[in-house]
């Protein structure tokens, strides 16, 4: 491990995983036995289908219920797990290798020696991660497959069905083989709900489901705490959702609910509120959505979900942070105080280089996009942009017609989003150099 | 001084100073003399034209050449001193008065003992900024003035046109009473060139001003040293020029440029970077430009112009420290080292505030504008947005068709956007707490 970490940065051995899972999908992808008889695949779709996969964003420029066969479906539900369990394992552990305490206690998830961490700790964790993510996956197969019994021919159709679903929903991928997302199931309160849930689940994050079982473990005396983080991540993520259900209900309340029920367009504002974390199913035609709809959405996928869960964005954590530093240097205080705790000043710096370079980065990529897509407007490849840097997955529809350019910058924004800013800005920064001299400072008119 | 101080703050004196001149300037309008006999103003609208003329943005929902009188053009002119000349002695004067020490030699700004700054000081210190704003504007009234013998049928006419094309050059007005911002004079060099040289003169701050001053009267025998401020804050907005001028041309080459000549796209594409910096005149209709070149212009609006010049937006030293900070972030390195001197953390960090508040807040206004005015799109509402913000001043033409619900978001954006995002926090953020008791800190995972 140690000559490893010397050999490759910990940004490096990310950034590898991914490009090798994604190297791997799109062989598994252009093999006859995934595909159907007269299915048609191209390279660049295959791997522009393999990035969304991995990422588990679930944009895609094909239908893939045309394209998998039965053999197929499961291959592809294989590719997802490199992505879903992939970031959690990893998101967590280099929090972890890095010896940054991020409030869980770390004796529950690996053998820590004064903050070292072995080898056998790593594969404890790893492991118990995939055990979650598989039992509760073969759980949401059976229970949905059981339901989706009264809506298909055969069982085994009922169950295939079912455990895409439950697998496309635990990992937070978006991807259907229904061939319409969820459209089918808009009125069918329990499929929504149980895509709710998953998505939840999946786009906490990790280290959150962690604490919350050590606490339903927790038998001492004395009160559990939950660590900050767990703490600040919740709360904005309840937040996030309870704001966004309300926003779209009242934007889309004269126009897209205009004639629907209260408890409909109060379940379609919940499902997009909890899809644009990072689920990215659609229960409707998003396009029959309002302007502002869109441009909220698009904001919201931006946000993305928590860190080391599966989803992408700046991260709930970050909006916090971001939010809570600008209220506590307006009100002229030097530190930040939340849930009587301090947050470090280099978190506060790193949350606001997030934001910057993530928004800057979806500046530049929606000016490539409109130059080399002339044919759509701003609002769709704003929305198309947001949903793959959040890895959400949601789409205006033109996915299926971008140019190869275009497709290109959806895929390096997809991938962004997945690994993280910070993994970008190490990945492409290179080796840190250490500067020992040090120049006088000189202070500045700022804004 | 001191007294006053205690009772206001200083966030509150600018936004006092700002809200009295829109008050004064309102009435001014309203009066009889100013308007033409048969000129129709409605309230809303005088507040508003106010507003821009405050803050020297240049939106107007009406056209000022049909509104105002001979007398009344001179009014207006003056009006246009409160936020040209205002702000830039404003800015400057606040930081002195709050002790920073910007680079600029304050000996030769005001008398100074031990960085205690005298009122006798401030007086001359503004009555200089007065003094070359208005020579600059009357030597600019004469030469244009001058110039104009040949297009206007009266030397009156042509040096009232001068006049004022000359104070609203100078203060970055963006402001006309052609009818037709320069577009009459699109392929008048001479004219362009004298609108982009003022232009730059106003946007490039009164600290730069000063120091350059100093540089031409040094005469001791060791070399004369740029502050670090003017030196990134000159350098950033001379990159903005050239890059924005060569995005433009390659954006527009094949579109609008296609049936121009070489050196009048060039020219067109310089004009419009420099505008777009705080100027605000249009020579071309340019809702004729593709919408990558409305996004860019767009972006570059928002950043604006350098601190304390008659220019909004989050200023150029903002956007250059975020980018040089994501840079060393990247690279590993602790500290930012630019020009043989290091940034201080805490302009690190207001830089990042400065962008990300804007950000938030031009967001919010677009989601608001996109809910009340269903009938522009977002290309429109995000250029009126970023223009209002920048205190710009292009349009994309919307401005008279807004609803009173949209001009007064586009009002306030100006406000803010002129007074800064700092100030605007201070205001809003009220009196200083100073918490003495502290929490333990307790890191997070971010992004
Ligand atoms: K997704
Ligand atoms: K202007």
């Amino acid at each position: 491990m140690k000559n490893l970490k010397k050999r490759l940065t910990v940004a490096q051995i990310i950034v590898m995983y991914y490009l090798i899972a994604v190297m791997v999908s799109t062989i598994l992808l252009l093999l006859p036995i995934t595909q159907k008889p007269n299915a048609e695949l191209t390279f660049i779709d295959a791997v522009f289908v393999s990035i969304s996969a991995v990422t588990v964003t679930g944009l895609s420029p094909i239908d893939i219920s045309q394209l998998l066969s039965v053999p197929g479906t499961f291959i592809f539900a294989v590719i997802l797990q490199f992505g879903g369990i992939g970031i959690m394992a990893f998101g967590t552990m280099v929090w972890l290798v890095l010896g940054k305490k991020i409030g869980i206690r770390e004796r529950i998830l690996m053998t820590t020696e004064q903050n070292r961490i072995n080898v056998a700790g790593i594969v404890r964790f790893i492991r118990m991660i995939f055990l979650f993510f598989v039992a509760m996956e073969l759980i949401g197969a059976v229970v949905i497959g059981t339901y989706f019994m009264k809506f298909f021919p055969t069982w085994q159709e009922a169950y295939l069905q079912g455990f895409f679903a439950s697998v496309s929903a635990m990992t937070n991928a978006g991807f259907d083989i229904t061939g319409k997302s969820l459209i089918p199931f808009a009125k069918d309160y329990f499929v929504l709900t149980f895509n709710m849930v998953f998505y939840i689940i999946g786009s906490l994050g990790f280290p959150v489901l962690m604490e919350v079982r050590e606490w339903l473990r927790h038998k001492e005396k004395s009160p559990f705490r939950f660590s900050l983080f767990t703490k600040i991540t919740t709360v904005t993520f309840l937040l996030l959702i309870v704001i966004g259900t309300i926003v779209i209900f009242v934007m889309e309340y004269s126009q897209f609910y205009a004639d629907k029920t209260w408890h409909q367009s109060f379940m379609y504002s919940l499902f997009y509120s909890i899809s644009s974390r990072t689920g990215g199913m659609a229960i409707t035609d998003i396009s029959e959505f309002s302007l502002p709809t869109h441009f909220f959405l698009s904001f919201l996928m931006f946000i993305g979900a928590s860190p080391s869960s599966a989803g992408g964005g700046i991260r709930t954590t970050t909006f916090a942070i971001m939010l809570l530093a600008i209220y506590y240097f307006a009100k002229g205080d030097k530190t930040i105080k939340v849930f009587k705790r301090e947050i470090a000043d280099e978190d506060i710096i790193k949350s606001f280089i997030v934001f910057t370079t993530a928004m800057l980065l979806c500046i530049v990529s929606v000016i490539i996009l409109v130059c080399m897509e002339p044919a759509f407007s701003l609002m769709e490849i704003l929305f198309e942009v947001a949903s793959a840097f959040g890895t959400v997955g949601l789409s205006l529809g033109i996915t299926p017609d971008l140019s190869t350019g275009g497709k290109v910058v959806i895929m390096i924004l997809m991938f962004i989003g997945k690994i993280g800013i910070f993994t970008f800005l190490f990945f492409i920064g290179g080796k840190t150099v250490k500067h020992k001299h040090h120049y006088p400072k000189e202070r500045l008119i700022i804004g």
